[in-house]
Protein backbone atom coordinates (compact mmCIF):
# COMPACT_ATOMS: atom_id res chain seq x y z
CA UNK A 1 0.00 0.00 0.00
CA UNK A 2 1.23 3.56 -1.01
CA UNK A 3 -0.50 6.62 0.32
CA UNK A 4 -1.08 9.40 -2.54
CA UNK A 5 -1.73 12.94 -2.19
CA UNK A 6 -4.47 13.94 -4.56
CA UNK A 7 -2.25 15.95 -7.29
CA UNK A 8 -0.25 12.46 -7.18
CA UNK A 9 0.00 9.54 -9.66
CA UNK A 10 2.18 6.72 -9.91
CA UNK A 11 4.53 6.70 -12.96
CA UNK A 12 6.11 3.82 -14.71
CA UNK A 13 10.45 3.75 -14.98
CA UNK A 14 9.98 0.73 -17.81
CA UNK A 15 12.76 -0.84 -16.50
CA UNK A 16 13.09 -3.41 -13.68
CA UNK A 17 9.79 -3.36 -12.59
CA UNK A 18 10.55 -0.17 -10.97
CA UNK A 19 7.44 2.91 -10.49
CA UNK A 20 7.48 6.59 -9.17
CA UNK A 21 4.93 9.05 -7.31
CA UNK A 22 5.21 11.91 -9.38
CA UNK A 23 3.12 15.21 -9.31
CA UNK A 24 2.03 17.60 -11.88
CA UNK A 25 2.39 20.20 -8.82
CA UNK A 26 6.29 19.30 -8.48
CA UNK A 27 9.32 18.72 -10.52
CA UNK A 28 9.15 15.61 -12.39
CA UNK A 29 11.84 14.17 -13.91
CA UNK A 30 13.12 14.03 -17.52
CA UNK A 31 15.41 12.58 -20.03
CA UNK A 32 18.46 13.80 -18.67
CA UNK A 33 17.92 12.13 -15.12
CA UNK A 34 17.40 8.91 -17.21
CA UNK A 35 20.50 9.42 -19.12
CA UNK A 36 22.46 10.46 -15.83
CA UNK A 37 21.55 7.40 -14.36
CA UNK A 38 22.83 5.23 -16.66
CA UNK A 39 25.79 7.20 -17.77
CA UNK A 40 27.19 7.33 -14.25
CA UNK A 41 29.62 5.04 -12.83
CA UNK A 42 28.21 2.05 -11.11
CA UNK A 43 31.33 0.37 -8.72
CA UNK A 44 29.51 -2.58 -7.88
CA UNK A 45 29.68 -2.24 -4.21
CA UNK A 46 30.90 1.15 -2.04
CA UNK A 47 28.40 4.41 -1.49
CA UNK A 48 27.21 6.34 -3.73
CA UNK A 49 25.56 9.83 -3.09
CA UNK A 50 22.84 11.09 -5.36
CA UNK A 51 22.38 15.46 -4.62
CA UNK A 52 19.69 17.31 -6.24
CA UNK A 53 18.19 14.29 -5.80
CA UNK A 54 14.34 15.84 -6.56
CA UNK A 55 11.27 12.53 -6.53
CA UNK A 56 14.63 9.90 -6.21
CA UNK A 57 14.40 8.92 -9.98
CA UNK A 58 18.23 8.90 -9.63
CA UNK A 59 18.96 6.46 -6.80
CA UNK A 60 16.29 3.88 -8.45
CA UNK A 61 17.55 4.04 -11.56
CA UNK A 62 21.30 3.32 -10.23
CA UNK A 63 19.77 0.48 -8.07
CA UNK A 64 19.41 -1.23 -10.96
CA UNK A 65 23.10 -1.50 -11.65
CA UNK A 66 24.54 -1.82 -8.32
CA UNK A 67 24.57 -3.21 -5.14
CA UNK A 68 26.20 -0.07 -3.40
CA UNK A 69 24.50 1.63 -0.54
CA UNK A 70 22.83 4.74 -2.15
CA UNK A 71 22.14 8.03 0.06
CA UNK A 72 20.31 11.00 -1.48
CA UNK A 73 19.96 14.31 -0.66
CA UNK A 74 17.01 16.71 -1.56
CA UNK A 75 16.48 20.47 0.27
CA UNK A 76 12.48 20.04 -0.71
CA UNK A 77 10.25 18.76 1.97
CA UNK A 78 7.46 17.56 -0.55
CA UNK A 79 9.95 15.87 -3.32
CA UNK A 80 11.38 14.19 -0.04
CA UNK A 81 8.62 12.95 0.99
CA UNK A 82 7.60 11.81 -2.16
CA UNK A 83 11.31 9.96 -2.87
CA UNK A 84 10.73 8.05 0.52
CA UNK A 85 7.06 6.75 -0.33
CA UNK A 86 8.51 5.56 -3.94
CA UNK A 87 11.62 3.71 -2.40
CA UNK A 88 9.43 1.78 -0.04
CA UNK A 89 6.98 1.05 -3.12
CA UNK A 90 9.67 -0.27 -4.92
CA UNK A 91 10.91 -2.18 -1.55
CA UNK A 92 14.33 -0.36 -1.64
CA UNK A 93 14.80 0.99 1.41
CA UNK A 94 17.98 -1.34 2.15
CA UNK A 95 19.64 0.52 -0.60
CA UNK A 96 18.54 3.79 -0.42
CA UNK A 97 18.35 6.38 2.14
CA UNK A 98 16.68 9.28 1.00
CA UNK A 99 17.90 12.71 3.39
CA UNK A 100 16.76 16.16 3.49
CA UNK A 101 18.68 18.35 3.71
CA UNK A 102 21.09 21.33 2.24
CA UNK A 103 23.87 20.04 0.12
CA UNK A 104 25.95 23.43 1.18
CA UNK A 105 26.13 21.54 4.55
CA UNK A 106 25.65 17.94 4.44
CA UNK A 107 28.59 17.41 4.76
CA UNK A 108 28.47 18.48 8.88
CA UNK A 109 26.18 15.31 8.68
CA UNK A 110 27.20 12.84 6.14
CA UNK A 111 31.15 13.41 6.80
CA UNK A 112 34.20 14.25 3.98
CA UNK A 113 35.68 12.10 1.60
CA UNK A 114 33.32 8.88 2.17
CA UNK A 115 31.86 8.61 -1.12
CA UNK A 116 32.89 6.98 -4.10
CA UNK A 117 30.50 8.22 -6.44
CA UNK A 118 28.38 11.17 -6.45
CA UNK A 119 25.51 12.21 -9.11
CA UNK A 120 23.83 15.34 -9.59
CA UNK A 121 21.00 16.96 -11.72
CA UNK A 122 21.62 19.81 -10.75
CA UNK A 123 19.25 22.89 -11.68
CA UNK A 124 20.26 24.22 -14.77
CA UNK A 125 19.74 28.24 -14.93
CA UNK A 126 21.08 31.15 -13.31
CA UNK A 127 18.42 32.97 -10.66
CA UNK A 128 16.57 35.22 -13.38
CA UNK A 129 16.67 38.90 -12.19
CA UNK A 130 13.58 40.42 -11.71
CA UNK A 131 10.79 38.93 -9.97
CA UNK A 132 10.38 35.35 -9.77
CA UNK A 133 6.27 34.24 -10.22
CA UNK A 134 6.87 30.56 -10.68
CA UNK A 135 5.76 28.06 -8.82
CA UNK A 136 8.73 27.65 -6.32
CA UNK A 137 8.61 24.45 -6.60
CA UNK A 138 9.38 24.32 -10.23
CA UNK A 139 11.74 27.67 -9.26
CA UNK A 140 13.90 25.47 -7.16
CA UNK A 141 14.41 22.50 -9.30
CA UNK A 142 15.54 24.86 -12.21
CA UNK A 143 16.77 27.32 -11.34
CA UNK A 144 20.40 28.03 -8.82
CA UNK A 145 17.80 29.07 -5.39
CA UNK A 146 18.87 26.89 -3.49
CA UNK A 147 22.42 26.36 -4.63
CA UNK A 148 24.60 27.43 -7.23
CA UNK A 149 27.08 25.09 -10.34
CA UNK A 150 29.92 25.92 -7.16
CA UNK A 151 28.08 25.03 -4.72
CA UNK A 152 27.40 21.56 -6.02
CA UNK A 153 31.15 21.47 -7.45
CA UNK A 154 32.32 22.56 -4.03
CA UNK A 155 30.12 19.97 -1.99
CA UNK A 156 31.24 17.34 -3.73
CA UNK A 157 34.72 18.13 -3.87
CA UNK A 158 33.88 17.57 -0.25
CA UNK A 159 31.86 14.25 -0.26
CA UNK A 160 34.13 12.13 -2.24
CA UNK A 161 37.39 10.47 -1.59
CA UNK A 162 40.62 11.08 -3.30
CA UNK A 163 40.05 9.73 -7.00
CA UNK A 164 36.37 9.36 -6.08
CA UNK A 165 34.04 9.97 -9.32
CA UNK A 166 31.26 12.94 -10.11
CA UNK A 167 28.76 12.14 -12.47
CA UNK A 168 26.51 15.25 -13.50
CA UNK A 169 23.91 16.01 -16.24
CA UNK A 170 23.64 19.77 -17.11
CA UNK A 171 22.83 21.93 -20.06
CA UNK A 172 25.55 22.20 -22.84
CA UNK A 173 25.70 25.67 -23.11
CA UNK A 174 27.01 25.94 -19.25
CA UNK A 175 30.40 23.24 -20.18
CA UNK A 176 33.30 25.54 -19.66
CA UNK A 177 31.98 26.57 -16.85
CA UNK A 178 31.57 23.24 -15.65
CA UNK A 179 35.20 22.54 -16.46
CA UNK A 180 36.22 25.86 -15.27
CA UNK A 181 35.27 25.54 -11.80
CA UNK A 182 35.43 21.11 -11.72
CA UNK A 183 39.36 22.04 -12.67
CA UNK A 184 39.07 24.99 -9.99
CA UNK A 185 38.22 22.70 -7.33
CA UNK A 186 40.84 19.54 -8.69
CA UNK A 187 37.78 17.46 -9.75
CA UNK A 188 39.13 16.85 -13.26
CA UNK A 189 36.66 16.36 -16.11
CA UNK A 190 37.34 12.51 -17.68
CA UNK A 191 34.63 11.44 -19.77
CA UNK A 192 32.08 13.29 -21.61
CA UNK A 193 28.89 12.33 -24.05
CA UNK A 194 27.13 15.17 -25.97
CA UNK A 195 23.70 15.30 -26.26
CA UNK A 196 21.87 15.98 -29.49
CA UNK A 197 18.03 15.93 -30.30
CA UNK A 198 19.53 15.08 -33.71
CA UNK A 199 22.31 14.17 -35.86
CA UNK A 200 22.52 17.76 -37.23
CA UNK A 201 21.60 19.93 -34.06
CA UNK A 202 23.34 21.56 -31.60
CA UNK A 203 24.12 19.67 -28.47
CA UNK A 204 21.37 20.59 -25.97
CA UNK A 205 22.57 18.81 -23.03
CA UNK A 206 26.54 17.32 -21.30
CA UNK A 207 27.01 14.33 -19.45
CA UNK A 208 30.39 14.67 -17.62
CA UNK A 209 32.59 12.17 -15.28
CA UNK A 210 35.20 13.87 -13.54
CA UNK A 211 37.18 12.59 -10.84
CA UNK A 212 38.54 14.30 -8.05
CA UNK A 213 42.11 14.84 -7.99
CA UNK A 214 42.15 13.12 -11.33
CA UNK A 215 44.66 13.88 -14.01
CA UNK A 216 44.34 16.39 -16.75
CA UNK A 217 42.99 14.18 -20.57
CA UNK A 218 39.32 14.16 -21.54
CA UNK A 219 37.99 11.54 -23.91
CA UNK A 220 35.22 12.80 -25.89
CA UNK A 221 32.87 9.65 -27.09
CA UNK A 222 30.58 9.41 -29.19
CA UNK A 223 27.87 11.84 -29.38
CA UNK A 224 24.34 10.68 -27.92
CA UNK A 225 21.35 11.22 -30.89
CA UNK A 226 18.09 11.07 -29.65
CA UNK A 227 15.95 11.19 -32.54
CA UNK A 228 16.96 9.82 -35.94
CA UNK A 229 15.18 11.54 -38.91
CA UNK A 230 12.18 9.45 -39.04
CA UNK A 231 11.82 11.06 -35.35
CA UNK A 232 11.51 7.89 -33.77
CA UNK A 233 14.27 7.58 -30.84
CA UNK A 234 17.27 5.94 -31.58
CA UNK A 235 17.67 2.42 -30.92
CA UNK A 236 20.57 3.39 -28.06
CA UNK A 237 18.61 5.67 -26.40
CA UNK A 238 15.53 2.97 -26.43
CA UNK A 239 18.10 0.71 -24.88
CA UNK A 240 18.49 3.24 -21.67
CA UNK A 241 14.85 3.53 -21.85
CA UNK A 242 14.07 0.05 -21.06
CA UNK A 243 17.01 -0.89 -19.23
CA UNK A 244 18.17 -3.27 -21.71
CA UNK A 245 21.76 -1.08 -21.80
CA UNK A 246 23.61 -1.15 -18.90
CA UNK A 247 25.42 1.68 -18.87
CA UNK A 248 26.12 4.32 -21.77
CA UNK B 1 58.00 29.41 -62.23
CA UNK B 2 58.58 28.32 -58.99
CA UNK B 3 62.10 26.93 -56.94
CA UNK B 4 61.57 23.52 -55.33
CA UNK B 5 64.51 22.17 -53.94
CA UNK B 6 65.10 18.39 -54.44
CA UNK B 7 63.06 16.65 -51.30
CA UNK B 8 59.79 18.97 -52.61
CA UNK B 9 56.94 18.49 -54.61
CA UNK B 10 53.49 20.59 -55.24
CA UNK B 11 50.34 19.78 -53.79
CA UNK B 12 47.22 20.41 -55.13
CA UNK B 13 44.59 21.84 -52.45
CA UNK B 14 41.96 20.32 -53.96
CA UNK B 15 40.18 24.52 -54.23
CA UNK B 16 40.13 27.58 -56.60
CA UNK B 17 43.33 25.98 -58.19
CA UNK B 18 45.75 26.75 -55.46
CA UNK B 19 49.09 24.64 -54.85
CA UNK B 20 51.26 24.14 -52.29
CA UNK B 21 54.79 23.25 -51.55
CA UNK B 22 55.80 20.40 -49.24
CA UNK B 23 58.42 18.27 -48.47
CA UNK B 24 58.53 14.54 -46.51
CA UNK B 25 61.60 16.56 -44.52
CA UNK B 26 59.56 18.71 -42.98
CA UNK B 27 55.57 18.61 -41.65
CA UNK B 28 52.98 18.24 -44.01
CA UNK B 29 49.48 20.00 -43.75
CA UNK B 30 46.98 17.63 -42.36
CA UNK B 31 42.40 17.37 -41.95
CA UNK B 32 42.81 19.59 -38.95
CA UNK B 33 44.75 22.24 -40.82
CA UNK B 34 41.59 21.63 -43.54
CA UNK B 35 38.84 21.80 -41.64
CA UNK B 36 40.29 24.97 -39.65
CA UNK B 37 40.67 26.83 -42.66
CA UNK B 38 36.72 26.35 -43.30
CA UNK B 39 35.60 27.00 -39.21
CA UNK B 40 37.49 29.62 -38.98
CA UNK B 41 35.35 32.85 -38.72
CA UNK B 42 36.63 34.80 -42.09
CA UNK B 43 35.27 38.72 -41.94
CA UNK B 44 34.81 39.82 -45.62
CA UNK B 45 37.70 42.18 -44.71
CA UNK B 46 39.67 43.62 -42.18
CA UNK B 47 43.07 41.82 -40.86
CA UNK B 48 43.63 38.04 -40.02
CA UNK B 49 46.36 36.44 -38.31
CA UNK B 50 47.52 32.26 -38.41
CA UNK B 51 49.98 31.73 -35.93
CA UNK B 52 52.34 28.45 -35.69
CA UNK B 53 51.40 28.95 -39.67
CA UNK B 54 54.13 25.58 -40.65
CA UNK B 55 53.55 25.82 -45.12
CA UNK B 56 51.11 28.57 -45.20
CA UNK B 57 47.87 25.81 -45.37
CA UNK B 58 45.73 27.83 -43.43
CA UNK B 59 46.31 31.23 -44.67
CA UNK B 60 45.94 30.30 -48.67
CA UNK B 61 42.45 28.64 -47.42
CA UNK B 62 41.21 31.60 -46.44
CA UNK B 63 42.28 33.57 -48.98
CA UNK B 64 39.52 31.82 -51.02
CA UNK B 65 36.94 33.44 -48.53
CA UNK B 66 37.54 36.51 -47.36
CA UNK B 67 39.11 39.93 -48.88
CA UNK B 68 40.50 40.40 -45.51
CA UNK B 69 44.54 41.41 -45.24
CA UNK B 70 46.62 37.94 -44.01
CA UNK B 71 49.29 37.66 -41.97
CA UNK B 72 50.93 34.36 -40.79
CA UNK B 73 53.84 33.58 -38.48
CA UNK B 74 55.88 31.14 -38.41
CA UNK B 75 58.88 30.69 -36.58
CA UNK B 76 61.23 27.38 -37.99
CA UNK B 77 63.05 28.89 -41.27
CA UNK B 78 62.76 26.18 -43.64
CA UNK B 79 58.58 26.39 -43.34
CA UNK B 80 58.48 30.08 -43.47
CA UNK B 81 60.34 30.17 -47.03
CA UNK B 82 58.41 26.97 -48.22
CA UNK B 83 55.21 29.21 -47.32
CA UNK B 84 56.28 32.51 -49.02
CA UNK B 85 56.98 30.66 -52.21
CA UNK B 86 53.94 28.74 -51.95
CA UNK B 87 52.31 32.43 -51.30
CA UNK B 88 54.43 33.67 -54.52
CA UNK B 89 52.89 30.50 -56.19
CA UNK B 90 49.60 31.82 -56.17
CA UNK B 91 49.64 34.89 -56.53
CA UNK B 92 48.54 35.98 -53.28
CA UNK B 93 51.19 37.86 -52.26
CA UNK B 94 49.04 41.05 -52.02
CA UNK B 95 46.83 39.37 -49.57
CA UNK B 96 48.56 36.54 -47.49
CA UNK B 97 52.19 38.56 -45.53
CA UNK B 98 54.57 35.51 -44.30
CA UNK B 99 56.51 36.35 -40.91
CA UNK B 100 59.58 34.36 -39.66
CA UNK B 101 59.22 34.96 -35.67
CA UNK B 102 58.04 33.99 -32.65
CA UNK B 103 54.86 34.37 -31.45
CA UNK B 104 55.98 34.75 -28.30
CA UNK B 105 57.49 38.07 -28.73
CA UNK B 106 55.64 38.42 -31.88
CA UNK B 107 53.43 41.55 -30.20
CA UNK B 108 56.24 43.65 -30.10
CA UNK B 109 56.27 44.03 -34.44
CA UNK B 110 52.92 43.29 -35.09
CA UNK B 111 51.35 46.14 -32.14
CA UNK B 112 48.64 44.66 -29.74
CA UNK B 113 45.01 44.57 -30.76
CA UNK B 114 45.40 44.97 -34.54
CA UNK B 115 43.51 41.85 -35.48
CA UNK B 116 40.01 40.71 -36.11
CA UNK B 117 40.84 36.72 -36.36
CA UNK B 118 43.28 35.20 -34.77
CA UNK B 119 44.19 31.31 -36.70
CA UNK B 120 46.08 28.74 -34.83
CA UNK B 121 46.60 24.75 -35.33
CA UNK B 122 49.17 24.55 -32.39
CA UNK B 123 51.91 21.90 -31.76
CA UNK B 124 49.97 18.98 -29.94
CA UNK B 125 51.61 17.46 -27.20
CA UNK B 126 53.72 18.78 -24.68
CA UNK B 127 57.22 18.09 -24.34
CA UNK B 128 57.70 14.55 -24.37
CA UNK B 129 60.41 14.22 -20.84
CA UNK B 130 63.43 12.51 -22.02
CA UNK B 131 65.75 12.62 -24.99
CA UNK B 132 64.07 13.59 -28.59
CA UNK B 133 65.57 12.06 -31.21
CA UNK B 134 62.87 13.15 -33.57
CA UNK B 135 63.38 14.70 -36.67
CA UNK B 136 63.60 18.90 -35.10
CA UNK B 137 61.19 19.75 -37.85
CA UNK B 138 58.85 17.40 -37.15
CA UNK B 139 59.40 18.02 -33.02
CA UNK B 140 58.80 21.57 -33.47
CA UNK B 141 55.36 21.19 -35.46
CA UNK B 142 53.81 18.20 -32.74
CA UNK B 143 55.62 19.29 -29.69
CA UNK B 144 55.49 22.24 -27.46
CA UNK B 145 58.85 23.23 -28.18
CA UNK B 146 58.62 26.56 -28.91
CA UNK B 147 55.46 27.67 -27.78
CA UNK B 148 52.92 25.43 -24.97
CA UNK B 149 48.99 26.17 -25.32
CA UNK B 150 49.71 28.94 -22.56
CA UNK B 151 51.97 30.93 -25.05
CA UNK B 152 49.37 30.87 -27.76
CA UNK B 153 46.80 31.94 -25.86
CA UNK B 154 48.21 34.51 -24.28
CA UNK B 155 49.78 35.69 -27.79
CA UNK B 156 46.21 35.21 -29.36
CA UNK B 157 45.09 37.78 -26.67
CA UNK B 158 47.34 40.45 -27.38
CA UNK B 159 46.91 40.54 -31.29
CA UNK B 160 42.88 40.29 -31.19
CA UNK B 161 41.23 43.62 -30.64
CA UNK B 162 38.77 43.51 -28.58
CA UNK B 163 35.47 41.17 -29.41
CA UNK B 164 38.07 39.42 -32.03
CA UNK B 165 37.98 36.39 -32.79
CA UNK B 166 40.28 33.25 -31.92
CA UNK B 167 39.75 29.91 -33.79
CA UNK B 168 42.23 27.05 -32.88
CA UNK B 169 42.10 23.40 -33.79
CA UNK B 170 43.36 20.87 -31.23
CA UNK B 171 43.34 17.27 -29.86
CA UNK B 172 39.78 16.54 -28.04
CA UNK B 173 41.97 15.51 -24.92
CA UNK B 174 43.02 18.75 -24.45
CA UNK B 175 39.78 20.69 -24.18
CA UNK B 176 39.81 21.14 -20.80
CA UNK B 177 43.07 22.57 -20.83
CA UNK B 178 41.91 24.83 -23.47
CA UNK B 179 38.74 26.11 -21.65
CA UNK B 180 40.42 26.34 -18.79
CA UNK B 181 43.23 29.03 -19.97
CA UNK B 182 41.27 30.97 -22.45
CA UNK B 183 38.85 31.32 -19.62
CA UNK B 184 41.64 32.61 -17.42
CA UNK B 185 42.82 34.71 -20.30
CA UNK B 186 39.31 36.76 -21.00
CA UNK B 187 39.03 34.46 -24.32
CA UNK B 188 35.91 33.00 -23.57
CA UNK B 189 35.02 29.89 -25.88
CA UNK B 190 31.62 30.32 -27.89
CA UNK B 191 31.83 27.79 -31.23
CA UNK B 192 32.59 24.10 -30.72
CA UNK B 193 32.68 21.11 -33.62
CA UNK B 194 34.25 17.85 -32.57
CA UNK B 195 35.73 15.65 -35.11
CA UNK B 196 34.88 12.24 -34.93
CA UNK B 197 36.69 9.88 -37.40
CA UNK B 198 33.61 7.52 -37.07
CA UNK B 199 29.82 8.15 -35.64
CA UNK B 200 30.49 5.28 -33.11
CA UNK B 201 33.81 6.73 -31.93
CA UNK B 202 35.77 9.06 -29.54
CA UNK B 203 36.14 12.36 -30.68
CA UNK B 204 39.79 12.76 -32.06
CA UNK B 205 40.27 16.78 -32.61
CA UNK B 206 38.17 20.04 -31.81
CA UNK B 207 37.61 23.15 -33.18
CA UNK B 208 36.93 25.86 -31.03
CA UNK B 209 36.31 29.70 -31.92
CA UNK B 210 36.48 31.90 -29.01
CA UNK B 211 35.67 35.91 -28.47
CA UNK B 212 38.02 38.12 -26.60
CA UNK B 213 36.29 39.77 -23.70
CA UNK B 214 33.18 37.71 -24.58
CA UNK B 215 30.54 36.42 -22.37
CA UNK B 216 30.16 33.12 -20.88
CA UNK B 217 28.00 31.19 -23.27
CA UNK B 218 28.88 28.17 -25.39
CA UNK B 219 27.35 26.25 -28.33
CA UNK B 220 28.84 23.00 -29.27
CA UNK B 221 27.98 22.38 -32.45
CA UNK B 222 26.44 18.92 -34.64
CA UNK B 223 29.39 16.48 -34.92
CA UNK B 224 31.89 16.40 -37.62
CA UNK B 225 31.84 12.72 -38.90
CA UNK B 226 34.40 11.95 -41.34
CA UNK B 227 34.13 8.92 -42.34
CA UNK B 228 30.58 6.67 -42.51
CA UNK B 229 30.14 2.78 -42.16
CA UNK B 230 31.35 2.23 -45.25
CA UNK B 231 34.54 3.58 -45.13
CA UNK B 232 34.01 6.84 -47.29
CA UNK B 233 34.28 10.34 -46.66
CA UNK B 234 31.29 11.64 -45.07
CA UNK B 235 29.08 14.48 -47.39
CA UNK B 236 30.13 17.46 -45.50
CA UNK B 237 33.67 16.30 -45.13
CA UNK B 238 33.45 16.24 -49.44
CA UNK B 239 32.20 19.50 -49.72
CA UNK B 240 34.86 21.19 -47.14
CA UNK B 241 37.69 19.65 -49.02
CA UNK B 242 37.03 20.91 -52.72
CA UNK B 243 35.76 24.38 -51.30
CA UNK B 244 32.17 23.65 -51.86
CA UNK B 245 30.92 24.11 -48.32
CA UNK B 246 32.60 27.69 -47.66
CA UNK B 247 32.43 27.27 -43.61
CA UNK B 248 31.29 24.72 -41.30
Amino acid sequence: MVELNKDERIDDLLTHGLYIIQSDEVFSFSLDAVLLGRFAPAPPKGRIIDLCSGNGVIPMLLATRTKAQIDAVEIQERLYHMANRSVAMNKLEHQIRMIHGDLRDIHLKLGQGGYDVVTVNPPYMPVPAGEQNMNPHFAAARHEIHSTLEDVIVASGRLLRNRGKLAMVHRAGRFVDICYMMRQYRIEPKRVRFVHSRQDEEASMVLIEAMKEGKPGLRIESPLIVFNDKNEYCPELMEVFYGKKGSI
